[in-house]
């Protein structure tokens, strides 16, 4: 019992909670054991939805909470007047121990500024960075950041390969990731001051990553390399590019199969490959943006997501903690102070 | 025949050139009357190719050129060494009054350095953007930059808003298009100070557009706006992505469809419905990076792009001439310089 890991959950934030996040629990309960969960939340809502699900007896410790953050509470607000939310709660528990990491579906901005105050940064790291696992014809890739920090130096990109790198050792078990700047050229001499001082640093450090150099925004979906770093910028809008895209196809494709009479057989008995497809780009499958370089393990789950989605970000952060990924990071890091850094610190203008 | 358009091709860039380039005029001249071509290129290859297509007889006049513009030149070597090249030779033609515009299929940056020095920009216009037509889900839209200027202040986002309203009320007949800056959040507060100062300058104008503040990743498929503007380098991250994730669709459908004898017997009946989805996001039909804010039309057509493509790309000069894009700019920009404009540029950093 005491090796099992326990992770903080916050139930009122999202917008199937707090059904999805006990749901959620149950679902991993029944996968895997060694899993306990601290849930934050209005007790009156959560101790019924706990009660019907058998599987969580002995699983669970309710935490009652009164206040919530809003999804339209500004980072700044979430943090004063927030300080006995269920989200900054749950986080408070990772700091002392109580647990090992933290999932929430609320405010993105919120639980950003909340983890970062109270986890604080790891040794080296400025600023932490979303960090998410995505589709690609290859397999799966991870990409960072995906919109904490708008504007990056080089010394920032740097640190997020170093960490997307230990994620991708740690989720995808590849012993020496390829890692790659986004760029809009793969040719040394593209783009950005930042960019291009940070491929200079990774191309000399020695670190546990094959460095790839540069790639492009179709890069993402090949599969060309295991790690994407950009800055949060393009990051956020490459990805809601590619979720975008996807929705178009869906529609092209669905409108394409109702056009005719035959085209409706057709999908009939095409139906379980079109539904192995489906699986494979399912969301749920892909949820939980991890931020990294917290003291901290905290997932960020998507806000509408339901049960089988917010258990994929739960047992995310089980993986993460069983893998020790903030060991690896460290590890990193303290590698890369004792090379050369170069003291130009080249922003992304 | 004094009424005709005149447009210069560049026969020598992309993969398939030159043969493309002569099949692409021949396709326009079936199409549609009133378009003539002044062709440069090496004329041992090009005589031929020419005289195999009865329609392009009295359309065409050859121009011999021997040097190339390869698609490993640099912008600066091209500008330097290029002078005779077809594509420089084409772009002068433009500047010369004998050609209404000028489409070329091969290197980009060169294409980009050679039309700005001989065109020269528009007034006002700081610095010219790439824009291209994109399918969504409720038709078109257009977006720019898509990758000439890496770095932009906000006058630069303001210009490429005119810009690009002036080319969807040319190209998509909206009379007043529904323009945005791309962002990573909807809220006023969200993004960099470029796009937060652009955002005030384009709320308070008074321009022959609807500006609806910040749009997402995500709404570029989804076809929120007639016209999305970003700087070069999120706007060619977002436009690759794109491009990626629609590969990977095509390619998991094709495993799908292939799947099993059923799934291969439903695509057999869905095969017309299927065809139509092509023919829906067929990249040919979007084919022409349009050059926009330079004293003359510029297009790019896709590297890798056949007869079909080349000729859209052709087509849309023609567009862009008839219905005097370059006047409408002009209109705008004269009305912006006569209102309030701020004095601080705010970098995108």
């Amino acid at each position: 019992m005491t090796a099992d890991i326990v992770i903080a959950l916050d139930a009122m934030g999202g917008d199937n909670a707090p059904n999805m996040v006990v749901d959620g629990a149950a679902l991993v309960v029944k996968k895997r054991s060694g899993i306990r969960f601290l849930i934050f939340g209005d007790e009156a809502r959560l101790q019924p939805l706990v009660d019907a699900k058998p599987e969580l007896q002995g699983m669970v410790e309710l935490r009652h909470t009164v206040d919530v953050v809003r999804a339209s509470d500004k980072p700044s607000q979430a943090l004063r007047q927030g300080r006995n939310s269920s989200m900054r709660l749950a986080i408070n528990a990772v700091a002392a121990g109580e647990a090992a990491g933290v999932v929430s579906a609320g405010n993105t901005g919120a639980l950003m500024a909340m983890s970062k105050f109270v986890l604080k940064t790891l040794p080296g790291i400025d600023r932490p960075a979303i960090c998410s696992v995505l589709p690609t014809i290859e397999g799966r890739s991870v990409m960072l950041d995906l919109g904490a920090n708008i504007v990056c130096d080089s010394d920032n990109l740097v640190q997020f390969a170093i960490m997307g790198s230990a994620f991708a050792r740690t989720v995808m078990e590849v012993p020496r990731p390829r890692v790659a700047l986004l760029n809009v050229g793969a040719e040394e001499l593209k783009g950005n001051d930042a960019v291009r001082t940070a491929a200079g640093v990774l191309r000399d450090a020695e670190l546990p990553m094959a460095f790839h150099g540069f790639v492009e925004g179709d890069d993402i979906a090949k599969g060309t390399v295991d790690v994407v770093v950009t800055d949060g910028f393009s990051g956020n809008v490459a990805l809601k590019a590619v979720e975008g895209t996807s929705k178009l196809f869906s529609a092209f494709l669905r409108t394409a199969f109702t056009s005719s009479l035959l085209a409706r057989m057709g999908y009939f008995l095409a139906l379980p490959a079109m539904k192995k497809l489906r699986e494979r780009i399912d969301p749920r499958l892909y949820n939980g943006g991890v931020f990294l370089g917290l003291n901290g393990i905290c997932v960020k789950s998507h806000g509408g997501t339901d049960a089988v989605g917010f258990a994929n970000a739960t047992q995310l952060v089980a993986d993460l903690v069983a893998d020790n990924l903030i060991g690896k990071i460290n590890a990193d890091m303290a590698h890369l102070v004792t090379i050369d850094m170069p003291q130009t610190r080249a922003v992304a203008s």
